[in-house]
């Protein structure tokens, strides 16, 4: 058994990673931390977990989370960055689910967050947890840095297109949506049922935090610069995104579908529906799965490509989970069979 | 390994079914038949499904069936009456998810299906499956009438109240609230989303289908006559059914929350909240769970009931599944540990 | 034109009020004041009216709302009482949206309100704002306390069977369903699109504000003391409100369509369904409209009302229209033919 | 008074068309046809309507609809086209609200719409009713082809860019999204609840049939081919649509959102927001607004413009009403000064 402990879990990341992990046959929820509701029971706060995890948060204590395997952190920005050292330090290995060590650069780091890293030094160890590109990296690290929503079903997206040299890198448009679970579950009037319900809006066009993610893991597989505009949207719904890619042709003569089916013939958790196919957010809801569907409109020179996924699933707990089954050689699959929730 | 048929299967009881079948360590899925969907994959249907479940859809064929252990009916109300003696013949047991046994009269079931029962000395062998109610004789049942969804959740919040004679019977009042799911997945006007979401109605108050057997459900428990007035709504989500129940206290001395608690401490399906609270509908969303709570506003004669349950779960499919556990004598809760998916 | 200012504004009875306001041939909006948001433009707040009103809000100032001929409060509950004394003195006339008045008992204000009246002796004074009970009073009012939205609905939906003494006064039970738009506009975690949506839940069964507001108002009409049992739901939409009103009748025999029918036959906002309808709340949404349907199911003791209305109109801004229409002596319709919005 | 006719109208534009035109004070309805309600009060399919609509629907009858000034076809694809031209030989003025006079070459139109073209000879004549760039030919026209709802966001948003020639014609991108009510009210599983709410999908990326008529629109304004990847999005919420366009700047110094405001400073419909802002589709909510702002993101080569309307008001029944103002010689305005509701 693996012995996790978890800083944060009251937001949604939280939640589902509780979720998750009380399925998962291989760990054991050992410690759960939050300051503000230490002392509470954590099903009195999510009333789904009744019957399934006892525990009440606690509040933050490095020595009782250093007596964990592993301890991911569902936090806000910029408080992982401030414990991990001592963790990594005890032995701990940990997984990451907010950004602080998602960017190899604490100069962009900094711009985008805000704030100055506490510990640049980790920002080139830290592994990126997508593993579909770095699952023998993600298996030795102690520390992975599980990636963001936008980021992963963006990249999964256009990942068979850059590794095959197939499209120009300099005019990449990724129009993400996302359901309204994305901003997490602080109080602010936006999030309203009456203010995101029947409403369909963009957001942070002019730059988005994911923006220089989704740059950054883009490059690394395309080898070379990349131009991508990025546009997020939010739409009315508690899960899922759906990132609509566009990408112009350099050589329209390939087998798009071919090409996409390839390279994810050995993935678990990828699945590219047949051609012509129109994912849909709901086939993923609750399910670690990525779908993907790839056009050519009207056979001209541009690429469409469809990914959806859950935004707290693969696009966080899910993923992070994922990660774990990875770093701990357990079978990848472990924990996360449940079917998406249809209807 | 339990041999499972299902007939039926292209609506939501029948996917989601498929759903829990798929992750149920003991039980096999061995046909799944659809006249109008015969040779189509069923994960082409329910995408949520690929990768989980490979069968197609095949004709109906009681050859085929008969081999099975057991065969669950998910189809339209009047159909399992016509295939049921025959595969009872052969020794397969059965669970019909629709209406066709749960009334004991077939005046009754005639009255208000608007056809003649097919089978009507069938009617009063079937056992209801309510194992909260009927448990041992579900173990040794061949053939079980899995109850409807308003009348599990009405069902299991009066239920205290009426086996302690602590209410008067003649003037029961459910107000019941059902998601759209609970109308099926056939295409009608009234329940496209331009139609049924942001807006609630009443229906069905002069009369519905659901009040004779919970009329019926509730007199088996009372020993003698209630008199219940059932008003369902139709509430702008997808799954869920929230009955607030009212009725008279004879006795407003007894301890309700501890008459409650007591009745349902060794249900594995059954959370009695603590006293004050106010059960959601999503912290049963895809859980086989029925949360309760009762309450006495205001010190007074009235008694309230606040019942909630997955009407595709626990209303539905999930009941299905907890008895077939109890006819097979497997541990109730095998298959059946999903927890709810919060937010 | 009748100078109007409104005090508060920012919350979603505001925002209606506005609405209603910029289309209203005899209003002129004078001034519009808020403490939070003094200076800036409404229609930065509400983008909906832009091009339709150009105010910005500015600070409460009693000097320059001592020159409207009516102002409106859209304020949290307490905030009117301390300043209507003052603008009554000047001569202006007030409606009160909040709750600040409709109580005529201070000690019952405080005690479900929790803080003490500023100005108990004005609430004898002050009128209730339901037009179809007590239109002749507010067209003298100088101060008018405009109705809850579960008040509306109920009393409007009780209101024949109480005038004609048909039912048992001690058993009436009012089953309110609500969108989340009720809640008000302020950020709190229970309102988010993702708690609220996909979910129904009953609140505060133990004791709502509206309850003594109902009970007074049904007493009043009844002339005597009544019993009422009302529990109110969260239902996931922003607009709307559905009574469900049960009551014992002590004559089977009478006409209950026809009562109604009669009772409402002069009154331009309420509209009876016929026989056996079922009204739905996007038939009221965005008008001043309350449709009322009775029913007598399978002919028994107990008679079902069901009463819809849209909450931030008939419920609060559109019914404070329809006050200042009777107060001044427009026609009643004034401003107020909006059409519901369906789909 | 304008004697108007509407042909069809029992689906959500139809209904929109009568809510706006019972609002209109220089129009009176005449007749209303629908071969299958024909007899039924109009009220009684559209509860919103009661009090405000009198008509019932009667069967299509060249007669009574040739006394009219006006005939509003709301018809499926195809129906239109078999009656106009007999209407405008009795002098009748037709705006048709479906797609057959849209496109101005025949074999293109029976290349989408998979029928031939009943009279092509009207193709060229029939005036393509967007006031924004045809306003003087539509004050002319008899017969005016009402734009599809994607091709009006699409339009309005790209057309100050092509007009000015600032953008690259050969790669245009148009992401929309529409709300539900765009497939209309026919009752097909799709666009059921339980299917379309709580998931976000792409759908017709290969070609949908709004793609021929936006090129040929911005084609017209260009005056010169335009390569267009347009996809078309369902998102779960009733009325709306938002598209979000992208091209590649040829003059990247010109001040955007100069040449947007001052294109449209004229328009009463169309609101350019602030530089930074972010249009939301609720903000147009039963109002004849589009509303739009212009970025660069990340100040690169890279335009993204955003735009939103109501498909069932800027998008079909009030940009038909425009066109009527227009061709009679009323004010742009009368009866289109509702504003959205918000919340």
């Amino acid at each position: 058994m693996i012995k996790v402990g978890v800083v944060g879990g009251t937001g949604y990341t939280g939640v589902e990673l509780l979720r998750l992990l009380a399925g998962h046959p291989e760990a054991e929820l050992a410690v759960i931390t939050s300051r503000s509701e230490a002392g509470h029971a954590v099903a009195d706060l999510f009333p789904n977990l009744r019957g399934s995890v006892d525990l009440a948060f606690s509040e933050p204590d490095t020595a009782r989370l250093s007596a964990c395997d592993l301890v991911f952190f569902a936090t806000p920005n910029g408080t992982a960055m401030s414990m991990v050292p001592q963790l990594l330090d005890a032995g701990v290995r940990v997984i990451d689910l907010a950004a602080d060590f998602r960017l190899r650069q604490a100069d962009e780091w900094q711009q985008w967050y805000g704030m100055q890293h506490a510990c640049p030094e980790y920002l080139q160890q830290a592994v990126y947890g997508l593993p579909e590109i770095y699952r023998s990296a993600i298996a030795q690290a102690n520390l992975v840095a599980n990636p963001g929503c936008y980021p992963t079903a963006v990249q999964l997206g256009f990942l068979p297109l850059l590794e095959e040299g197939l499209v120009e890198c300099g005019q990449l448009v990724a129009d993400a949506k996302s359901g309204v679970s994305g901003a997490g579950r602080k109080a602010t009037t936006a999030m309203l049922l009456c203010e995101a319900s029947e409403n369909f809006k963009a957001y942070a066009v002019g730059g988005h935090r994911h923006l220089p993610e989704i740059r950054q893991g883009l490059e690394m597989v395309a080898g070379k610069p990349v131009g991508l505009t990025f546009v997020p949207h939010l739409t009315p719904m508690i899960r899922g995104i759906h990132a609509t890619l566009y990408a112009q042709l350099l050589d329209t003569d390939c087998d798009l579908q071919e090409v996409f089916e390839t390279r994810y013939s050995g993935e678990p958790f990828v699945d590219v529906l047949p051609a012509g196919s129109h994912p849909e957010t709901r086939s993923v809801r609750g399910a670690n799965h990525c779908r993907i569907a790839v056009h050519r409109p009207q056979q001209g020179n541009t690429v469409v490509v469809l990914s959806v996924i859950d935004n707290l699933v693969k696009g966080a707990a899910g993923q992070a989970l994922q990660n774990m089954n990875v770093m701990f050689g357990l079978n990848e699959l472990t924990g996360l069979k449940n079917i998406a929730l249809l209807p």
